[in-house]
């Protein structure tokens, strides 16, 4: 169950966004023990970013494409939760298509390709610095009760 | 590019699966990181088991995706890798059904659905211990150039 | 939207899934179009025939994929219509593992993965009818309004 | 199997894309049996046009999604086939976001998003006439042996 915060969200959608994004990133332990970074953030949009650290290796010593699908998957999800909804994933594709080494510097881009009623379509592409893309991720989304900032249930002091 | 040991593989199946398993565990550093381990394995599958960690919660407080979707792409490469023959992902599919929470203990089993010339289909279900699914991953393989085990090439010493 | 008939739907649930089939295909010309026979239905579970005809064929002279993926889907739906809750396809995946031609009789089979709530996850294996599976699928149901039979609304004479 | 002609391909990219478009929908029946017409194709790219017709409805009397795959693969087929070297579709998944009924126009238009060695991803979004997206759907194209044109077999007169 997502908890909420009592601070008041603003109302400019791309305030909005940041500040969404930036409670979520301090509560998202999981994205920070894979060192993301958040570069920007929207509207149905984001950018985020990871170093493929020698403990994100498997066995045939490259990056893990579990953790390229965990970074793709936080972008996807600052991207979904942007407009203050609290939204999770439901379903995700990944397409890899090179592989990702040691110290590489990982982009993931998304980008929001529907959203109707309570259900969304978001592709994230993720790519070297140097812009050549690793993987293709696609993510469904499904918006469920409460809000990410501004609705503070009792249960938080 | 996966690298490979000089040790002779085992040539009954279960064994080779065995083995061929341990290399890859001891050097899946990415598994190791998520505190991952191997129940059983086989020819063509393999059971991995997690916790759920509290660093490795979203935002919403709930087990991040990207994790569950970690264990099972390592229960994917465990089984598609369990006859010797290097191979990677090349696409993958997750449909998440219901959250996992901070203790959990999660349960993955792959299952070989199809395997032709150099590509695979396998089936991972994601459950709680107590046998309830999570989650449903499909992965396509692609078999590259190599063995896992006892194909030593010259750049190792 | 999907009209009801006003026929009293039988208790048992597979005489259910069997008049719910029933009633559906009749009114399924799609699935006619292509000669598509149910082969057996009971509840969440479905077998499908469709023989490869000559107007069937695309550019490279093999069963056109998207008739293969006519075939699971509406296996798929025979299945997670079964228990006469109407539903409809949310997303649908589909691997192809071997090409289908003129004059193959195709088998689907359709299999209940998953049930929660207004949620469904179906497998159907595509084979010969010698047992060769030649593409792999899988689709998510929703649950929408209203039942398959007899739920007469005004509209209907 | 891929028949070829002894026609010699355009050397222009634009203009191969069309001959090659042109000689696949030809020989395309299956597009063909479900009225779809090509509306412009080019170097990676096509846009198809298909009505929905009576013969086209499933049991709930909304078009069938196999039919609205059909259309989107069709359109990746002619996309990945664009540059003269026969592709044929490994893997496919679609979202369906809106229902089409009887006597709507849908358009598909393709894209492609990554293209190395053999391998292709490819986006093909299903819309109304009027634009509104009633699906998404992501193609994965391999490679195959042969051209499309101008590799005339000795099986061919």
């Amino acid at each position: 169950m997502p908890e909420s915060s009592n601070v008041q969200p603003p109302t400019d959608p791309q305030a909005l966004a940041e500040a969404v994004g930036e409670h979520m990133f301090k509560r998202d332990l999981a994205s920070q023990l894979l060192g993301m970074k958040i570069e920007s953030i929207g509207p149905g949009a984001a950018r985020l970013s990871m170093r493929v650290r020698p403990d994100m290796l498997n066995g045939h010593r490259i990056c893990h494409g579990g953790f390229i699908f965990t970074l793709a998957d936080s972008c996807f999800a600052f991207a979904c939760n942007s407009r203050n909804h609290s939204t999770v994933a439901a379903a995700c594709m990944i397409d890899f298509l090179a592989p990702a080494e040691e110290g590489d510097l990982l982009i993931a881009q998304a980008q929001e390709q529907s959203l109707a009623g309570r259900s969304g379509v978001y592709d994230i592409a993720v790519s070297h610095a140097d812009g050549r893309t690793i993987a293709l991720f696609r993510g469904k989304s499904r918006r469920i009760a409460g809000e990410v900032l501004g609705n503070a249930p009792q249960t938080l002091a």
